[in-house]
């Protein structure tokens, strides 16, 4: 059963009219079609006994059709009221749709305020947790794209850390990986590339920039490509020269904690159970305060997707779950590390894609 | 009067209670703090009789102080459920508001209902206006980060132009740019930058490649950098080698389409008519089922802003505001042309900011 039938059934088994998907990733995830819309009206709309179509902007029809979307693309040109043309679209397949299923999480308030205006008669309910639970679940197709995703941020972290010198500066450091992994064929990268030094390691969202990378520093990179649509994340923490005591307490404190997460990973455990786990060995370890974010979130078209991995959610871990494990430690006398891997629940446990040593790479000056 | 006393002072007049702003680049607009919360909550309370606040990520606290703002910041843990701080945050400062204003065309559904879940007794209405009438007229400290982000961008192609070489990739010539751009100090282009050759040129989205550039081939460029949180956005396209004739009439045609824009821009004039005059130049030459866009759009703190220029806008050009002109002419069977500036209303004219030459520029091979 393809994806469109599987939302077809959906609607039948809610006794839904219509669906109107146009949150970007997952019109990717339905028709293939990648795009940024900004703020043109892209969306996928599913009718219970109808063929569906795909509404985009006119001069985006021809990607839509190129990237293998079977059914009707209809373009809207910027002149057109694109609802309009949506309105007309479904009206030449039957009668107005009663019931629509839309992403709450995603629709804006004046969008749903306006199909309200043209669909007078219909009540509007939601359809996130439906598309959560299809994308959630990754299939062999999609994890041999996020495989190789992974593969490219090793590959990342690896020019990384060859190109680690002293007075070289953070920016520079960045845009030698980035060029290497465009000459790869990378065309886009997940999120800003982060190349850290020395204090600014222990800033979580830090940004790169002109400060020179000094001996006793740690670097901190995080990064990760989209390939054919999917998104790896990795982050590694590295020494440029010999480390003090105080910065390995720090790192093998991190690693232990990443280490005992992914070794929790199997079907049924709950994802609260693996922030927990990580949690715990650096509050042991006395560095409590210091890890201020969740555990990890779900990786795949987005590259921060559902489910996120806090201390709170007792979502239940599945086979073929895709998410990131990344606890870290931030101390500003000392140094932030945050060591950081995407990993897959296999049927009795995990596969951790992303492959860089975690052992403490020493670079030396 | 600062932009929180205007805000305060339009919920006085409008005899709403509060505004609660969650759209990053508002909230950039309003306490200079630059974000992408991604899933999390991001916003400013502004109150009609108590002070605002601003309710974030806790990891991010230290960072909204650094970037200036002067009232309050309510973290919230990744465990918290950030509603809930909110719904405090509002109730220490007085009682509940029973009218709040929201951005219709961002807010979720989903965010929506929860809000009216906290506050049962309020009714919600649209701010939308309000902010873009605020941020749609640039003041003289933002024209200031304008051009200079304009200078850039114009920096970005002559580095463009530099770089052509037979055989060189698309890819190759606009690494060399970003990796200039960095050294520069750039921090983030406004949109992934476009490097187009030959036949690419004539797909108005395309993206960047492992195409080799050729002679005879025009050149797209199509970039923008962000500087103090403002955006630049500029396209040129220049040949390679000597042009034909039939590749020369579309570029003088975009040229005088995009000259007589720009010669009609000052106060009082219609969005639309601007268009207009540059689609008439396209269209009278033959090229009209060629230009498949509207003319251009608001430019500021976002690259796609209010207003939209199109040919249906009514809209009133006014003092200060900025936004793109950029007509094309994509001929898949000779070539494709885009010129892009980024123009500022003045008193009786206008000023164009991205200042790189648009005589046909032909780098020689």
């Amino acid at each position: 059963m393809n994806k469109v039938e599987v939302i077809q059934n959906f609607l039948r088994n809610e006794n839904l009219d219509a669906a109107f998907i146009t949150t970007p990733d997952n019109v990717f995830y339905l028709t293939g079609f990648s795009s940024d819309p900004h703020e043109r009206l892209l969306g996928v709309m599913l009718l219970k006994d109808a063929e569906p179509f795909i509404l985009c902007p006119l001069m985006e029809v021809p990607d839509v059709k190129a990237a293998g979307w079977k059914f009707e693309a209809v373009g809207h040109a910027d002149t057109d009221d694109a609802w309009d043309i949506l309105v007309n679209a479904v009206n030449t397949r039957g009668s107005a749709p009663t019931s629509i299923a839309v992403e709450k999480s995603h629709l804006t308030v004046e969008r749903l305020e306006r199909m309200n205006e043209l669909f007078p008669e219909a009540s509007f309910s939601r359809i996130d947790e439906q598309l959560n639970n299809m994308r959630v679940i990754k299939d062999e197709s999609e994890l041999v794209h996020l495989r190789k995703a992974a593969e490219l941020a090793d590959y990342a972290v690896e020019i990384g850390c060859r190109e680690i010198a002293e007075g070289k500066t953070e920016l520079e450091v960045l845009m030698a990986i980035e060029f290497e992994l465009k000459k790869k064929g990378v065309q886009k990268m997940a999120f800003d590339t982060m190349v850290l030094s020395g204090p600014k390691t222990a800033s979580p969202h830090g940004t790169p920039g002109d400060r020179k990378i000094q001996k006793g520093d740690f670097i901190l990179f995080d990064l990760g490509v989209v390939y054919n649509g999917y998104c790896s994340d990795i982050t590694r923490t590295v020494a440029f020269g010999e480390p003090t005591e105080a910065q390995r307490e720090i790192y093998e404190t991190v690693r232990r904690a990443e280490q005992a997460a992914i070794e929790l990973v199997r079907p049924g455990v709950k994802a609260c159970e693996l922030d927990k786990v990580a949690r715990d060995v650096i509050t042991d370890a006395g560095f409590g305060e210091y890890f201020t974010h969740r555990l990890g979130h779900g990786l795949g078209i987005s590259v921060h997707e559902y489910p996120s991995i806090t201390g709170t959610n007792e979502f239940v871990l599945k086979e073929g779950m895709v998410f990131t494990i990344e606890p870290g430690i931030y101390n500003p006398e000392i140094t932030g590390v945050r060591i950081e891997d995407d990993v897959v629940v296999t049927s009795d446990g995990v596969e951790v894609l992303t492959k860089f040593p975690k052992e403490l790479q020493i670079i030396q000056p």
